[in-house]
């Protein structure tokens, strides 16, 4: 794998690839020295033109129990045009040594447009673009989805016959769109509830069913419950109805909660708004995976930044091993 | 120890403990190779609600010598509110792996509540909270003070009949809180000399002598004389004199200087407001510890999270002997 | 070497050194690892009183290829005089256990302050004083100039002959002036064009030919044509055309790059605004050499520290070889 760029064009079988990789990750936290030596050596630039701080810790904790050197480039919109800027950047980290770059980008493409423009040689990874994908999240909401179903048994599975419901904005959610793909590849049928001002004009086109009533979407019995953030400073009136409103009609409170079949889990990518899309109640509950999804999504990366990194080091050790004959 | 939160609740074996260790640390400091790899593996988290680059650093570099993997988390106030973030936070972080959170907050009180809360099992380091304690802040200092009177012969020495006058803004003075409980449990006797606008209104408790005249408490003949720094944002034309008064009537200068016994120490816990608090000659004479304090701020912070990290490695470490007979 | 503060008091040899030394580094940077054990247990702090991503993670990576620790510190304007603050900063960073101290300072003279005041005795490297110098920047273009002239028989080489012209903003250019005193120091012949009103005052006492017309400049023959860039923010009416005007005087183009000589190399310190000083054409075309000179920067930087650090390191060694006699 060279880059993951989105998971709309990534096959079943690098989907499981990296899942099952992950597991192998998540085992080795549970060791004394969680400290793998595997990238020691390389350089991770965590390039972020928007803040996400949560992101960009779990990128770095990633890379670091890699042994990889991480050096985190956080820049604001600048007054270069901003085709330019990306380029000029790119080109200037790869001129560093930088091995794999982790972009955010608010520009749906952009790390699309760095992976394939021919700047850089350095592997990609698309950690959120504009409203396009963020995929590390898909992967680790899949990773927690399959944990949770099949426990130690989970590698190799895939999600045949899993029911998923993705509640809130998913006109403007990477979240979602990444959701989509991936679990739909996985073989899991997806519903999204939103409300109708939010609804993408091209949804038809997804492999998903469109709801606007969460009701009847949790009557439907998921297997798994995915509430999105609402990001109130995307919104405007146009849009969004009131907070209480939204809360009323498209959040998770106890009585939801209690109307979800047993074995259904609550999933959120976090950060939560409490009270607005989902409850304190639903958050901290049993049903809750909110902090599996912390805890895999450093695995996912891991495992995401192994298949990137570890090839080329492969490769060189083979080329050593020829040498040295 | 599990966690470190403030002086008060701190035992004389345990900051004794913490004091020692600190010694041993400091020796390790003159090596060639300074690094240890005591906490290979682990993940320390800097926490930091609060702009603090100086603190900040020296656990950064504490950590770093310890061979812990750093990562700085800081963040300015949220819409969130408060409690919620800090709950989701802590949780996110201990999800991702983090081993110690090491937390600099606003409000009094928030690491007790991160501690104790059952969100987290990390350990967790207040490096200052509200106008409450900075716990790590008093250990470099009576660190400093034991070493200045023992030397090489500091290890298991307490300091019992040391005198301590410490100056300044008492009231929003988390040092001279945390200074003042720490010292008194090793035995010292601690005199506060503050503008009466700048006392707080339960003085009366704390194990202190109060005054309002710098020159006579000066005449005391106090072993080391503790200049808070004036935190001029913090003031209103309520609490403070102008600076000029201020300064003629509860700053350091060369005469003040002159008048202090000769073998007594000035402190300051840094970053000074030279001519402000103190001069700059008291700054650079012989008797400033302010460098020393500094100094004192790693090994300190080392000792620390030696102790709130190893004592998990220790047991890891049987366990694995254990596992391996 | 124990500071490295400008090049105007750089001698061609210890020059020479930084560059051979820069060539080993480049080397090491082709290997699977590229991570060298030379400065394990050093610090090295950052600090930076003037925004500069690409310039603090170009020395963070040369500080991290060495596997020294890196300590980044940011600091806009405070309230504090800046004698004081520089100052106790400085002494602050010492007693942390800096070993290097790498600055970027808004007044010239900055880093020559904190290394000849006694302050500190960790090494000191300006990273960019006011409108002083940029010595690193200097060293890498000269890297650059004679990698491309001599290929790998570059070492031991200087730039006798050579002739450079380096055009724009030569009044607020840090990087002019250092490369003035370095590239004659090796040797070049260097021509400055500039508009009238952003020559300085003094230039009559730099080894330099002045010029105001680019094209005859050009006509000229240069080697190497570099191309400053222009800071916008710096400008006012007063010193400044047009940017229309600017670009059409002074910016290079697809004409003016065609009437180069052959072989002569088109040099910019970056970031580049294109369009402006210099069109995307000539960014882009293979005479370009902005991607050299930042790969030459992480080598020449590596080499720096190596030679402020690891001198102590080797005495160390000798000492403890001593010691254990």
């Amino acid at each position: 794998m060279r880059h993951l760029l989105d998971t709309q064009h990534l096959s079943r079988e690098d989907a499981l690839t990296i899942l099952d990789i992950a597991e192998d990750m998540a085992d080795t936290q549970h060791r004394e020295v969680k400290k793998l030596p595997t990238l020691r050596g390389k350089t991770v630039v965590n390039l972020f033109f928007e803040d996400s701080t949560r992101t960009r810790i779990s990128f770095e904790a990633a890379a670091k129990r890699l042994s990889a050197d991480v050096i985190n480039f956080s820049t604001k919109g600048s007054s270069v045009s901003k085709g330019e800027s990306l380029q000029d950047t790119a080109q200037t980290l790869q001129a560093m040594g930088a091995d794999a770059v982790v972009i955010r980008h608010g520009a749906s493409g952009a790390p699309r447009t760095l992976a394939t423009s021919g700047w850089i040689t350095a592997g990609v990874v698309n950690a959120g673009d504009g409203t396009h994908e963020h995929p590390t999240q898909a992967l680790l909401d899949a990773f927690t989805i399959r944990k949770r179903r099949f426990g130690d048994d989970s590698r190799g599975r895939d999600l045949a016959g899993v029911k998923v419901t993705i509640v809130g904005d998913v006109l403007h959610s990477r979240v979602a769109r990444s959701n989509v793909w991936l679990l739909t590849a996985l073989g899991a049928e997806v519903t999204l509830v939103s409300p109708p001002t939010l609804v993408p004009q091209d949804v038809s086109a997804w492999p998903a069913t469109i709801s606007y009533d969460l009701d009847s979407a949790i009557a439907a019995g998921p297997d798994a419950l995915m509430m999105l953030r609402i990001q109130l400073e995307r919104m405007s009136a146009a849009y969004f109805p009131t907070e209480r409103e939204y809360s009323r009609r498209w959040g998770l409170d106890a009585t939801r909660l209690a109307a979800l079949p047993a074995d259904s889990i609550v999933m959120h990518p976090g950060p939560m708004n409490r009270g607005l899309e989902i409850s304190a109640d639903a958050a901290d509950s049993p049903r809750s995976t909110v902090l599996d999804q912390v805890r895999a999504g450093v695995s996912v990366r891991m495992a995401v930044l192994y298949l990137l990194l570890s090839g080329q080091a492969d490769h060189d050790d083979e080329q050593k091993k020829e040498d040295e004959r």
